[in-house]
């Protein structure tokens, strides 16, 4: 039921993603239908149909969206500040409606894989790729080693966050800064190991 | 409706455990109920009642005892080597049964927080203390240094497994050797931070 030839509105586009954030941030995945964001954003449903193939890519891509928006990002004086800033910035996320959204997100992936996939995709990829442009960067310029595992470091931050968030517990501002201290400075006495 | 006066029976008391995590491997938290436990283990409900105060109490206990059964650890030469051979073991474990247990008590968390206190106290704390003991051992013999974050190192360790294990992620043991690699090794050239 592909409708063509009508041009992209911005509106309803912004007021689409909008309602969608709002109602999962209300009431999470489970109550989340294309029918009840067309009836908040006051659009049909085939409008929304147009640009989301399925209700995962649209909350997914309202969660994006909110983190960009929602937290104002301040870039410091290297990338390896930028690297703290940011892990920060995502926490503060974590702890606001974003955060219900994403724990929604990946209680509801474990019945039903595609909703892993799309959060992967929609949300989760294009988040991890400005934490990894910040540690190349901070390679190109000598603050890390050339062989830092820069895709591990990703995996590794974003799981942190998750795991608090996930097992309730507190992402306080200096609990998210023992994370970059840990895989950025290392601590082997400088031991072989077995 | 306590039972007092009666011998706790050590074969009954395996027979629900045994049960319960047959019933949750098959099809998780969402049909576990203390009657269908009771049914397939060939003992009352009250006799559950007895030892266990809630199904997520039932359902943790029965994941850690597989945990700790259902692959051999061998120790190694060192506490570092043992840490690595620990994180291979609990990945390996959550590729099994356990893993679909485990993400089912984090996924039914989300709803219910009672849930994820029953799992962080009767599954991740006692797992938590085979990491913790392992990463002391290693300051104790000079192998890592003293200030090196114990509790961070422990949060990473599990929070980049279950991250794994909800994004439908391989836990290969390639991926996971990265994993120690990352956290104790560090990689900082030694230039100092903004």
């Amino acid at each position: 039921m592909a409708v063509v030839g009508r041009p992209r509105s911005d509106e309803s586009h912004r007021a689409i993603l909008q309602a969608a954030y709002d109602l999962l941030a209300e009431d999470g995945l489970s109550g989340f239908t294309f029918e009840r964001v067309a009836a908040r954003a006051g659009v049909s449903r085939s409008t929304i149909y147009r640009w989301w193939p399925s209700k995962g890519a649209l909350a997914a891509e309202s969660a994006l969206r909110a983190l960009s928006a929602e937290v104002a990002f301040t870039p410091g004086p290297s990338p390896i500040e930028n690297f703290r800033r940011r892990l920060q910035f995502v926490a503060a996320a974590l702890k606001g409606r974003t955060g219900r959204i994403i724990a929604g997100m990946l209680a509801e992936g474990q019945q039903d894989p595609e909703t892993i996939d799309i959060f992967a995709e929609g949300y989760l990829e294009p988040a991890r790729g400005n934490l990894r442009a910040l540690l190349r960067q901070a390679i190109a310029q000598g603050q890390l080693r050339s062989d830092f595992d820069v895709e591990m470091a990703i995996d590794v931050s974003f799981a942190a966050l998750y795991h608090q968030l996930l097992l309730r517990r507190p992402l306080d501002e200096s609990w998210v800064d023992r994370l970059p201290n840990l895989i950025l400075s290392g601590s082997l006495a400088g031991v072989a190991q077995a």
